[in-house]
């Protein structure tokens, strides 16, 4: 079978196409043909070596990814050869807390989905219903679950209250999304007037320019007649922050989200966080059942995640080069046969 | 002014109309002037006498209802003349946990709002947007907040998840469309296939005749794939309640609502409720602060209760028989001009 | 190794010792060397066949219990030898909600730990402290996390509120000085006056003879100046409810443990009910989380488990026959060299 | 009656006294002989004219007093004249979310308590029971409730927790008390060896002296077996929230406290962040339902707040000028006959 290795870190070179023996699952495991994979950000850190759970040499790359089983271990028993499955993020965080000895992922120590044929333990899979397609269901480990957690994790969010996000990355547009699903109002900033359209067209009942109101929290408290976001989907980081901080209704929630983006420091002017009191509340992907849940959100509601655009298994590399333009609106996606 | 008072209760003869003099608000007070109001089931039961909560004598009856303040007190800086709103169910009930002491309830001990003006404290008003109308807004206090607090105090439900009603009384008919702007997906009960199809049309995703199907939990089981419904608005009471508990799911929840229908005794078959395990809840309506999110998401999410018939104000006894009757699907208002 | 295993339910007699050979663990596995076993109602319910999950035919007794890592399979990294550890109740149940594909249980569906050497996947274990005896460690597993699951599940506990615990079984009285750990008020009932010294010798605040006054609900009424308990761990069933529904105060938590005793029904009465409109919530003991949280408190509060008698592994029928009597205060505990 | 009042912000030359007529309540006021008041941070801020919600001309100071019921209105049904009552911090705000029109606060927006006799809404009080003194009762609604919520507000706190305080400020005092009935293990920060007894006497598992050790959370790390500390009550602000982040459990909690000291920013070292992904969470005292039941929780558990030193009611300038030196081990309080 065809495999992808990162063999070296600090560009796409060091993605690899290699040949390895198709391996047979043993006494727990599922032998899943891979059918499509998709890339996120902690993909682009790994590969440039800045993210902080170090990659295990020569790994698979990609935690995202949905297949078929085609082979089953002896001792399975929550699937079937012809089941459709993906691949939890944290495979070993069943739900529950995080803890440290769970620290374990698909495409960074363990082998990912960037191959033909992954091997999986069968508490590592989540069934995927038919209702998506193979690409759809790649989409959703890790961007998908991030924003299902940051939606659901902390104060539940009701109808009627407010949500901001933050442009038109895989993890905004699932919050997006699911947010409508929940039937808040979702407000969302973008830089480039061109994609407003697009995010309305996913339920986005306001789009701020954020090129011409680089104060952008004023729209958001405008649009909400003072009383600014329930909650604020923050996943850009240090540069968004204040901003982030300002939009946030008086004890909202401000979740942050991703590794930062190379400052070095968060920075909340106090004068600021004294007017909101807001929570800031970390999101860390999520569990199975996490995964579990956010697979019947979108199968029940009928939500179709965004793709930007798929490219052929062999054509890896120029689906991370085109990741890393960061231009996509939706996601990228890698699709085998 | 006119207004109504429940002189004797027993029958609609005990609703009888008087003429009084237009109060005049105290420096916390705002007078509204009435335009709708609305008739639920512990009005039927304060009229026969079977509420838990006594009523006071020569009560002003109904504690649903909405219009327009025509004067304020000197004190008062929540509302101003011309203002919306409604009153809350238990008007001293702000937020947080009930306690004996806030037992007061509009229509039963305190005066009520089936009369041409009610005098209010302004903590007990609730604002109305623009986008609901007056007999649309007098449906919420009661039945409105009843389904909110059913689908929103227990474990927070997600999008994706099921939720089962039973029929086409007020709650029942909030928690579907509630249900709906969550994300989940809503089973029905009904005798009537004729109601059908008006379910559907206000979001079910499947209805269940029970006069076909008696023993209604399968069929709730066979549509969830043998999971069962993950939250029921028990409505009825000792009638249904065994097949509630066989169709809820594992660990799920049955939200009883209402004072009982006569009988007894509850009962719970122990097999059956070691099968689920369920949580049984109780919902007393809810406090102003639900009262007032409720309305952000009926406005926000652009829901329209459903009106089953109006009354001219003169009408109001033909406006009870009608309730009384038990044939309405939805709500049963009475409107002033 | 010598072993026992449950060959025919109905009587101790079925409890039949038997040797076997000592096994090697798999991979994934541990193997335990078990110092202390102890029972548990649900054992009883399984020698008499009328549990709800059915017993695999000759299982080896008991989910309880404690011991000593002699030997790890290849790939464990949760333990080394000399570990001490416990066995989890559900040991497939990490953490989260619990499904149906999770349903296995030691001592019922899986070999227990009436043995000497017991079998375990690694992550069926649970880490024991130095501060625990073998036979306190031995006690955790289903009274003790049960008791856990039904103060911390619901809604948050406070320092200063009140918690009613019923009679001197091994969940009640694990109940009692978790709640006092917690900082609560108890109130407990007996049928012994001998045993009400004891009682508060644990901590109990106020002991309630029962036989004294079989309306105890009243004692508790004024022993809680009208308001009645917080929460009410019903370790009892059909019963006792109707008195456990009137000592529960306004919005109050009655927690429903046990598989009943025998009663085809569970009753509640609306007027009742209509009082208190408490939530009924359901126990099934608890997640390997909810293990290790009991762990961690147990352990860092300095709570001993109360032990009724510790009786010899090759007494394992008398310790049967001395549980089923009934009088024991605190747990029966099977002990080995 | 003799009243300070705070005339001119800036010194304590600003707090005056002044002779005023006793006031006589209004139809749902209660006029209370206050027999105790305590300062606070915030009173600090107050006078120095730093603190975000601006203070009325003239206004009483001081949030926090207790004292006797001495006159009721006619409409006044909570209390009775004799009763004990302590004033709410925010009075307005009685349980749920605070809300920007709840904005008052005694001592500041509305007359507070550093008067022989004070004015409330029956509302805005609450029952003190015979258990606390004067000067106990008069320590709780701004710094206990503090303490309280901080505990309480975020994901629920387990017995066998670690909680973490910093200093001996009056915040960190009850934390380290409450906690400490709550069933937790509490590490507690000084500068002072001379205070760390004082600190074990009040239950104090370990103190860490931050003078020895600037790098203070590696102790924090250590003495927790490398996993940090669940729950941080962090009362300093800038200077100290690099160590209380990196002092932190993974997917723990970091209370802040205080309207910061001085510093334009927060600061989050990003790299700090990412390890521990704990949520920031913002304290603002408590409601009035958070109140009551602190109170319960101080009187069930029989805790007694910590008093440094009281000052009589004509010293009450002395009282500031200590209070303002920084050296206090617990409350400091104004006495009245």
């Amino acid at each position: 079978m065809r495999t992808y290795q990162l063999e070296s870190p600090g560009s796409v070179e060091g993605i690899v196409a290699r040949e390895r023996e198709r391996p047979a699952p043993g006494p727990t495991e599922v032998l899943v043909r891979v059918r499509a994979a998709s890339l996120n950000r902690r993909d682009a850190m790994i590969l440039e070596g800045s993210y902080p759970l170090p990659a295990s040499p020569g790994v698979v790359p990609l935690s995202d990814g949905a297949g078929e089983v085609v082979a089953v271990g002896e001792r399975v028993s929550r699937y079937r050869v012809g089941d459709r499955v993906l691949g939890a993020y944290w495979p070993r965080w069943q739900a529950g807390r995080l803890t440290p000895e769970l620290f374990d992922q698909l495409g960074n120590t363990l082998d990912g989905m960037l191959t033909e044929y992954a091997l999986l333990d069968e508490q590592w899979a989540v069934r995927v219903p038919e209702q998506l397609s193979w690409a759809e269901a790649a989409t959703l480990p890790c961007a998908g679950v991030t924003a299902w957690t940051a939606l659901t994790h902390g104060r539940p969010l009701r109808p009627g209250q407010t949500v901001l996000t933050l442009g038109s990355g895989g993890v905004s547009l699932f919050a997006l999304q699911l947010a409508k699903a929940m039937g808040c109002r979702v407000l969302v900033t973008t830089s480039d007037p061109a994609k407003a359209g697009r995010l309305k067209a996913l339920g986005a009942d306001e789009v701020i320019d954020y090129t011409a109101v680089p104060e952008w929290s004023t729209a958001v408290r405008e649009l909400t007649g003072g009383a600014g976001a329930d909650l604020v989907v923050e996943t850009v980081g240090a540069r968004t922050l204040e901003q982030s901080m300002r939009s946030v209704a008086l004890d909202g929630e401000v979740v942050l989200i991703g590794a930062g983006s190379g400052e070095r420091y968060l920075k909340i002017e106090q004068a600021t966080y004294a007017r909101t009191m807001a929570t800031l509340r970390r999101v860390f992907v999520g569990s199975r059942q996490d995964t579990e849940d956010l697979v019947r959100a979108v199968a029940g509601h009928g939500i179709h995640p965004v793709i930007d655009r798929g490219f052929d298994f062999t054509e890896a590399r120029a689906a991370y080069e085109h990741y890393l333009g960061g231009r996509a609106f939706g996601k990228v996606v890698v699709e085998l046969p």
